[in-house]
């Protein structure tokens, strides 16, 4: 009865998504203090406290007519002044409300985005490592993913492959910084690198080229620093953002999508992603908890938690012997698979047959090659302080059986 | 910047949507009470006050990393368990919580499932009149929507017209019973030889053809008669559930597919639907609706509000001259456009000067036409009581100009 993509689908599976069950059937068979799971990127601390109240607030003293109902289905909007409000004040930009689509968080504002711009055959650039569902999300709307190859020293996007990458055909452009897999933040200066590439091309090809910007990670950046915010230096950006990971709200589904004041077809656009947001099945963002975050924009989530865990476990894999990447933000640490000399990697057997021997040692690591990165190991470092204490000598063994 | 299918998509708009907004504009300009607006079914009746109660105590006593975090695509299993128990109770039905997958309403759960199965230029039945919004959800996945043409008098689907349509293409089936836009019920005895052609044709074809049950308003039956359950009738079901009517909760986008235990490729039916849930950006039902709805399966609408709305609009309009069809489901009355005789409709032209005729009078009413069948319009009666008796003296007004 499915379809043939539906079968493919299933075929390719998600490495992280199986890893998920996986972990639950092993975490049965072993006890889940003698699995450590770091394959997925749920975070590990709770929600702000203030969400409670204003919850709670909300259900008892909002009108549930309105609270719970329909609403434009771009979103509340007064929800959605004050998103535009918030990212003004702390990014000198100029947002209004009707730039702001709240989303069913950042996978359904991607896909609400590429289904807006993209006709089949239709180009969108990602640059290696990145997130593999982008693979699925371009794929939906039929689109090709186009990939620039990994620059293995500092993983900031190859800009000079990017420009020889776009095409006429190219429509879009994804980046994700602070960057799951890799921790890194793209600089300041890539980004405004960036720009002035996107431009330039847009010029030779006769159209915009749009940056989508995944940015769920945007607020979870370590030892003072701060993630340029790319819409800045381009103006045909669209923001994706999420609340999942700086509110801690990864299973409520909850985002936003900022269309830049200057993009070209703005008014078209807006309302194409407001269509698309109706007819895809997500006719808008969960009501209750668009005003739920409103009401917490100033909240953080506790840094020092993941700041604490990615210094202990940076510092012990790299005393294994193991090379990381210093992650700079998000929560997760990129560790290169042993065996390969510097500047070149293992093949994606010997990278498989590293993570099968890290799960003997019941640690689970996502293999770089879900991220179109061979290679490496992704470890999402958003679980207890006291997991990563007791894998260590995991990680141990593991180091000993194949680090030269 | 936009696709050529989001350009059709904004030239053709969502009448009912524009509508919405039209309707927020007049109640500037006139006066909210002097607007009466039939245009959506969005619910009048609050949430009932246990999931106030539900929400606080979740927020105050569950771990909010499992309340707000990420589960198994397909929703929690707790959940997905109690609303296989409570169907199986209700209908006598045989899923258990494997056959559930949570979903971001009703609207999310058919994009779901037309994306699992659905091959480019498969072909998709409906039967006049029908929810506009199938066309566009048929066409995200490339399918063609084959239209069976209305019953004019009992508004059942014609089973007979719906044979000869039947291609080796044909991949599914939607209904929608309680009837959104008629307010009819499909009869026990339609659903029954629905299965019976369903069954022979699949054998003809040599594919079964997956029923889509949309059911949105399964609670929503007046003068004590039931919905007779229409996955009992033919093996091959999807049911495509809401919470957004039963429970007053639209904007929150949770409902939930139940898939038929003898469904042809079950499993990787299964799996095809859970992947489509995360590729598709919906990745899962907002989490705390999922545990705030399964600890409500047995509230109930205020039926009685929408049952003396729909008494006093079917009496008051008759009175005036308008045939209706007498509403036995849901909060639409289907209404016929004065000026053809019986058993014929009046022109797309005619359809409009009369809805344009009635905003005139302040009345906001769908065209026919949006569902598939001209010569009606749709009045959502899921309004208050007061908008209604203010309303009639219009009604009279377009009656006595319209009605011969």
């Amino acid at each position: 009865m499915i379809a043939r993509k539906t079968e493919e689908g299933i075929l390719k599976g998600s490495v992280i998504r199986a890893m998920f069950t996986e972990g639950k059937a092993m975490a049965e068979r072993y006890g889940a203090e003698n699995v450590y799971d770091y394959s997925l990127g749920n975070p590990a601390v709770p929600a702000p406290e203030k969400l409670k109240s204003v919850i709670a607030d909300l259900v008892k003293e909002a009108d549930p007519l309105e609270l719970h109902g329909y609403m434009n289905n771009a979103g509340f909007p007064e929800v959605r002044d004050r998103i535009a409000e918030d990212l003004n004040r702390r990014f000198g930009t100029s947002y209004d409300g009707a730039h702001i689509v709240m989303t069913v968080g950042a996978a359904g504002g991607l896909n609400v985005a590429l289904k807006t711009i993209l006709d089949p055959g239709d180009e969108v650039i990602v640059f290696a490592p990145y997130f593999g569902e982008y693979k699925n999300y371009v794929a939906n709307w039929d689109g090709a993913l186009v990939e620039v190859s990994p620059d293995l020293f500092a993983f900031q996007p190859n800009l000079t492959e990017l420009e020889e990458k776009i095409t006429p055909r190219t429509k879009a452009v994804i980046i994700n910084t602070p960057n799951n897999p890799t921790g890194v933040l793209y600089s300041e200066e890539t980004l405004k690198r960036l720009g002035e590439t996107l431009t330039k091309a847009g010029e030779r090809i006769g159209h915009a080229i749009c940056l989508l910007s995944d940015e769920p990670y945007r607020e979870l950046v370590y030892d003072g620093a701060q993630q340029s915010f790319p819409a800045k230096h381009y103006k045909h950006t669209i923001v994706c953002y999420s609340f999942s990971k700086s509110l801690s709200l990864p299973g409520e589904r909850i985002g936003y999508l900022a269309v830049s004041p200057e993009i070209e077809d703005e008014d078209r656009l807006l309302e194409g992603l407001t269509q698309s947001n109706r007819v895809l099945g997500f006719v808008n963002a969960p009501s209750l908890m668009q005003k739920a975050v409103a009401a917490c924009l100033s909240e953080k989530t506790e840094l020092a938690f993941y700041d604490k865990n990615r210094k202990r476990l940076y510092e012990s894999l790299t005393a294994c012997g193991f090379f990381c990447v210093k992650p700079e933000g998000a929560f997760y640490l990129w560790m290169k698979v042993p065996g390969a000399p510097e500047g070149k990697t293992v093949t994606a057997e010997e990278e498989q047959a590293f993570v099968d021997r890290a799960k003997e040692e019941r640690l689970l690591l996502v293999k770089g090659s879900a991220f179109g990165c061979t290679g490496y190991v992704r470890i999402a470092y958003c679980v207890s302080p006291e997991m990563i204490e007791r894998s260590l000598a995991s990680f141990r063994q593991l180091a000993k059986h194949t680090v030269n």
